[in-house]
């Protein structure tokens, strides 16, 4: 119990998750299976991830591109791994057929569309889908804020019904805690902290922060409805007077919709860039999924995978 | 056309519609009706607003506590009127009534709860009501992006549907072209740009922005759905293909639920504080409101004031 309360590791920083990944890649590191490589953006970022020790690419797509590029743009292939495939969706194919079938521990997208790729993940065939759902989970870091703030889901459900919403706290609390948050504080967001009957994510809340309470969500603290501001400042908690053992120290924020969530870390990404840091990855599937894109920094991109490798590591 | 396409006042920032709000005073200082004005937080902001010459504050409330906390916290009352009220429903009323008889020009909540002051302003005796909605536009700047972001509705109509989305866009296109941007460029917005027809903020942002195109909303250029990222960045919307006249140059960003746009703008207050400026008002009423509370700012609450007086001063 005494664990439970109060104590708690060093604050985790995406420093500490890149030394953590560097650290386990000295004894294994995890094969990423890349779907469509043939892309700068994306060598760049996977072959650094392999050059720091942290990863081993295994690059699906057009070989004669991805040796093109990588010389062009003096990227190190190194020991990556090249699977020649004939089109991008069998680049997706391929790539997800490796994770399913263990050959690969982490499956990170390339340029194909998000879409294309998903479709292969939940293939029933070739795909990583297991019985859970698949969410997304984001990582938030900023120079202001004392603590590392997951987020969830703001890429993967559109507007996720009672019993995804579980599945979506359970996905992000596994990655909390696979990445040392002992006990994660789960605020379950929306626009107020007070039931409001016509108010859809704070009716969802309240039912969702109960289940907690009976036990039916475990390994975290979970209350809800909270509005952003009583989830993460304990100032602004204590001026409303909203009490509970989340209100002001939320780790985990649960939105309602992809749009919150989304809007969210973009808001944050382009109002304030020099001030944010951020990753995702998309769980609940055999292997953790990295979706980054072209717009994402270079930083989120290595973040991505660094967390997604230390995920593979854990399993 | 010429004056459409491109010409523009210099960039709006608070600092500036401060300045505009002090000039307009020294002609005539809208009257503020604060409703429940005896809180040490509402006074100071208030009698502030009015020692900077632009805003006239006629106090709703208990006059014996407000006297003695003006006394205690050394609160310029000057020439600030007192309308002593029995209870915080009376002052709400009250002060709603002053608003909807011209006694006032605008409406401001004090430590009354915001469910009181809106259920006197939609009163169909004392109301301010119109025949037009009534509903929300935060005003977002920082330190990293170029021009003053407007935001509707994360405040007041929970999940509008599509008339209430023509109107929210009418309401916040009429602020911002008041505050001095000419043709606002309005981006409705969406987790994704391309039109997902399982996604209702995706479907109803194409409805709308074709109703624009039909000439059904003027005053302003509308686009959507668009993300985030590419309303309101030039390199996102390159590098993601995605064109249009609105693309990477919001001015006004419409989400489609108030947990959108209640999360963004904490997000942004919370996590990046030094950098970010907010303010936040309702109209579509007789005149316009302001309703900050005890968790915003100081700075926060005198630029909302000072936004509600320009543009009562505009009417």
């Amino acid at each position: 119990v005494a664990k439970q309360i109060g104590k708690r590791e060093p604050p985790l920083t995406f420093k500490a998750i890149l030394e953590r990944a560097r650290k386990t890649g000295k004894i294994k590191q995890p094969r990423v299976a890349v779907a469509a490589a043939h892309d700068e953006v994306v060598l760049e970022v996977v072959c650094d991830a392999q050059t720091q020790g942290f990863a081993q690419p295994l690059l699906f797509g057009d070989e004669v591109r991805i040796r093109e590029m990588a010389k062009r743009r003096r990227i190190q292939l190194g020991s990556c791994e090249i699977i020649a495939c004939g089109s991008d969706r069998a680049a997706a194919r391929k790539a997800t057929e490796a994770a399913s079938s263990g050959d690969a521990d982490v499956l990170m997208k390339g340029v194909v569309t998000t879409g294309t790729l998903m479709k292969a993940a939940l293939d029933s065939e070739v795909g990583i889908k297991t019985t859970g759902l698949m969410s997304h989970v984001a990582m938030i870091e900023t120079d202001y804020f004392k603590r590392m703030l997951f987020m969830a889901d703001g890429g993967i459900v559109i507007e996720p019904d009672l019993e995804q919403k579980v599945e979506i706290i359970r996905n992000s609390v596994a990655v909390a805690r696979a990445l040392g948050v002992t006990l994660p504080k789960v605020a379950l967001i929306s626009s107020i902290e007070t039931v409001n009957l016509g108010m859809k994510s704070a009716v969802d809340a309240a039912i969702v922060s109960k289940m907690a309470d009976r036990g039916q969500i475990t390994g975290a603290i979970v209350d809800g409805p909270l509005a952003f501001d009583n989830a993460v400042s304990p100032e602004a908690a204590a001026l409303k007077g909203v009490g509970g053992p989340v209100a002001g120290q939320a780790d985990i924020v649960i939105v309602s919709h992809t749009d919150v969530g989304n809007v969210m870390y973009k808001a944050l990404t382009y109002l304030c860039p020099p001030h944010v840091r951020t990753a995702g990855v998309i769980v609940g599937g055999r292997v953790p999924m990295v979706v980054v894109s072209r717009v994402d920094t270079y930083d989120a991109r290595l973040n991505s995978i660094a967390v997604a490798c230390v995920l593979a590591g854990v399993r």
